[in-house]
């Protein structure tokens, strides 16, 4: 089937090579203070249409021992639709209905790269007529949570690994850079790639490329950074050997933003007086809430663009 | 291409003759008063999760004769990726990549149903880690809109035909009704029948049913009325003879939920002491705004919930 095809596509000359910026540590996260909360922070309002957002990670202490200890044989069963299915019917080249695969996603150059195609719905473009940018996180979020499904070391939740699950352990964003050059239309399709990469010693860099299907030119390119809490202790932890060898076979050096290109500059706290500027009465909807019954990254992201809706 | 094929499928026995209810005339619509919002109202929070809203329309007054004189040749185009294009692409049997209408819909039952799949997503989900409400209404609201753009009548903007483009026209929700059997998690596939039909002289009903695509069984039913608003005067008007004649060839005299079945008691009046008893602080985001920079029915079901989100 042409369609399932794995494709090596010529892209490289648009990506960069990020050993560098695999020598790094953890990014921006300070290991001498306590776990409160992973509530991002919007770097100001870029006309350049560029979304730079840190979490202000505090806490990273020493759990592995405890994670160890409380590795308890909890039940991990497979995602509830990906893994070995899809793989099943690529093979079934004879089916009479539609085949949903096309709806979900899959493995591209060497299964290093997970792609997926999503037209943009009536309901996911903003005043403008174009994707929001929570719309475009939304996405990611999609492909990456399906890419992890799709590997087949998929354990509960949404983007944990099974040794991950087997020890309560959860990723968290600490920081997420997205650099967007076009918004897309109702209709349009875009055609998105994920993959991962080391990021120091315990973090977990995810890169995308969002294309458009239709001219095949990249109009959003973001990285971002992960590294693993323990969701009882809510205490960040290094990765734990089982785990980094579950991903690292998917390891690939090659970064969507030039390591150059991206700001590490640290975000100003916020000052009594800008505090002030502050736009109040945004609380919580109870819609604002996942799967994980909790308020995710890209909520917050459309909470802070709401202060600066009109560069947006 | 199979996948494509026009299956008359055998569902009439879960459906209903709705002829009864076409002789009614316009449903709930006062002709005495003037045109303000079209805010709905929910009539409660039913344990059965059965959602019935009814809008506040107000003001049906004979403009089509200011209708007439405005027409002004407005430039109508067709919408951005369907119609025609999507005819196109069932001809080619011999395309080399992914096939992006497998993403949209098609039509059936010669072409008096429009079906569309869709993979319930990780963001679409709430904490009870199935489909939100939200979730179920965008998907509605979808795939009448790609009924409208690939039935070769639509003009511009969200679900208008040519001639009502021409005329400023647009159609607004007076009532909706959707019964829900079950909620979908993360990852199933839903395949959304849609239809419409006459409702009374100068409405149109448009139905919807949900089906589960492993199971094939229907787990939600919708039902809901429309009719003509003139966008500058903001004032309802009859349905043009130009545009029946666009509509009616699609009329399908079947019903989602059976005319007994359909709850038509008044919505009771907001009384003060009721309204002591409303959710406050739940002021409009910019995110809450639509393609037509205006706050449309889904989003207007979501605060309503926000009120009683423990029984959805």
């Amino acid at each position: 089937m042409a369609l399932m095809q794995n494709v090596g596509l010529p892209y490289s000359e648009d990506l960069y090579n990020y050993s560098d910026q695999k020598k790094k540590d953890f990014f921006g996260i300070n290991p001498s203070q306590s776990v409160s909360s992973c509530a991002p922070r919007i770097n100001g309002c870029s006309s350049r249409r560029s979304l730079k957002v840190s979490a202000n990670i505090k806490g990273y202490k020493k759990v592995e021992t405890i994670n160890g200890k409380k590795v308890n044989g909890i039940h991990v069963e497979g995602m509830p639709f990906l893994g070995q299915r899809n793989t099943d019917l690529i093979k079934d080249s004879s089916i009479e209905e539609p085949n949903h695969e096309y709806l979900l996603g899959r493995f591209v150059e060497d299964r290093f790269v997970y792609r997926q195609s999503f037209v943009i719905r009536s309901y996911e473009i903003g005043p403008d007529k174009t994707a929001t940018m929570e719309t475009l996180m939304n996405l990611l979020q999609e492909t990456a949570l399906n890419h992890v499904a799709s590997s087949g070391v998929g354990g509960n939740g949404f983007g944990a690994t099974r040794e991950m699950s087997l020890r309560k352990l959860i990723w968290v964003v600490t920081r997420i850079h997205v650099q967007v050059d076009k918004y897309s239309s109702w209709g349009d399709v875009v055609e998105i790639d994920t993959w991962v990469d080391a990021a120091g010693k315990n973090g977990m860099r995810r890169d995308w490329i969002i294309r458009d299907y239709n001219t095949h030119k990249i109009i959003t390119r973001a990285t971002s950074t992960w590294v693993i809490m323990n969701r009882e202790t809510r205490r960040l932890c290094k990765i734990p050997d089982e785990v980094k060898r579950e991903v690292q076979p998917f390891y690939l050096n090659r970064a969507a933003i030039a390591a150059e290109d991206i700001d590490i500059e640290k975000i100003e706290k916020v000052t009594d007086e800008f505090a002030e500027k502050i736009r109040t009465g945004l609380a919580p909807r109870w819609s604002d809430m996942d799967a994980n019954q909790h308020v995710n990254n890209v909520k917050y992201i459309g909470w802070i663009l709401e202060v600066c809706h009109a560069k947006y």
